[in-house]
């Protein structure tokens, strides 16, 4: 009987933000702990349990969206390591994540293409790294 | 003999961009021939010649990305609307475009999804439009 | 019993929207009924529901940063518009508005100082004009 | 002995915003009288009185600086007119002005370099226009 | 006699500055001054002897303007650091600041708010640290 | 006869590439190798083989515009410096590039500027640390 609408978005977006970001999404939301906590709440229920969970655009469509738009944008660069690392849990290959960053040198120029790239070196090996350490 | 790699390059971006923009694509190219015509020329070489006919990312994504990234910068309303058709031309349904834009809301604010939408509500009006008028 | 707390979001939220934005932020719910009214709840729920609704700032700051904002980016000129009617309905003063406009001269360069100018003097005129016809 | 140095800089300011902006610029200051005359202080004042006199830089250079600028953010677009008419003002050939904004495909990207090519194209169409009719 | 105007305006941005920014606002002066030295004095007089000097908007709320747009924008984190400071030495409460930041995931997304709290957290942590060690 | 066009247009682009950015852009090349090497191609072929290779613009204005917008953009930072760089290849004097970054605080604010300056005593600095070390 108390199981709000609401409990379950956040519910929702917590089980979403899991999926979709993995232990990324949790350093967001433990570096928030202290600072605005409420931050990481609106996180996972706006961003995850409203906006991630609607259907009429699967998630790896979601994730090259974010993908371009950070990188486009150019200015949120730990924001964009996060949504590689998501790309990639959601079924993007690294062939898919490195087009979408070369496409934006249409979109938004040539620097911003070549942040985004170095941003994908970054991660990817970074998921090479845990891999080889068995994480 | 004189078919040079890059001659077959101009002709496969022109085919690339009629495929995707059809005939917003063609408005552009002719909005730049007084001013800028080489302009038109590496639109048509590099954008489309180049990049749209990379493998590793259909052009459904392409056309994602592209929806996001504009969006996104919120700078470039004429563009934005383009590639809203383009998306819709390869194959994006109207409400893949509208989550693509809603999406961004949340990695570039409100005002910014709120003027996709706009956008996207003045394509599909004219695309209703021509189909009516059999276009 | 059916009385969920995110029942109760909304209609905080829709009289929060209502408080601030006046006819101005009806209008925008309306612009979206037909192409994503998803959005409209969201803007209603999370924005004026979560975010304007927060204590630890009061409403005439959060316009101020609104208006800051907005002209700093300088893509979103209907919003501008919006938000400097809504600073002007929670008590700023015009002169409260021109002179955080032109702040951003500072931080943003003249252009989008000059932009943010031409938005209020648009907004003041309408609402005289308003006001002489009684409305 | 009133004539301080803040009163020459004032007269340097509005005798370099007329040789540079011409009638486009009077008509900026114009426009600030009724909402912000002190901005239109501030432009004559600092940004022609103080940058715009600076040796180490001539004033060709500081307006392909200006018009690259304002077509790479995107989103000023009546101040990147004023400033394409200001570069044809102080001797850059239109050619030029064409150049320096297909130069910005590379760093911000296609559809702000097409921006800056329609304002160009209605700058130059507008002066063409002015001549015929012996303005 | 020849304490004329402009004299006064730059001791008096000095002030301001020295009231605004505290130490932060001197290592700008400082980092400036085998580069750009006209450019501190700007800094002294346009910024803070002609802007932040202006009556008609208190500098609690012109640092709210300022936190708001630089968090916005994304671009300039040392500069959000310093207003971050200059909001606290003007008034402003931590909560005002955090929830101006906050406010920003409305109209600016959600990157850049988490990033101006971040920005946030050094500082709090700078100045507690500060005062630990009794500077 | 197996000289195409396109061919000549790649070596026409690596020696603009290395006349304009010398060493640093072929760290940009390099560091594209193992992530996207086409990207590294189409900067040589577009953006120097095509773009920097276009009369009716001189290199040293070019560089300027290119400085200007990097410093407008704000969110490029290592594309910034090797443009700094180029600046200096292709003739301009550090007190050109100096007055092309503080110009930019009238158009895109004076945070942009101060990095854009802060980029530049980077570069001045390397450079002078260079020449000292007879690299």
């Amino acid at each position: 009987m108390e199981e709000t609408r609401d409990q379950k978005r956040y519910e929702r977006g917590l089980a979403k933000l899991s999926e979709v970001d993995g232990k990324w999404g949790q350093q967001v939301i433990e570096a928030l702990r202290d600072i605005a906590p409420d931050m990481a709440r609106y996180i996972i229920e706006f961003s995850f349990g409203d906006i991630y969970c609607r259907p009429g655009l699967d998630l790896k469509s979601r994730e090259i969206a974010t993908v371009a738009a950070l990188t486009a944008l150019g200015n949120a660069a730990p924001q964009l390591k996060v949504h590689i690392h998501a790309a990639l849990n959601v079924g993007c290959t690294r062939t898919e994540v490195v087009e979408t960053i070369m496409h934006m040198a249409v979109f938004a120029g040539f620097p911003a293409a070549l942040n985004g790239l170095y941003a994908a070196k970054d991660v990817f090996k970074e998921r090479d790294s845990d891999r080889d350490s068995g994480k």
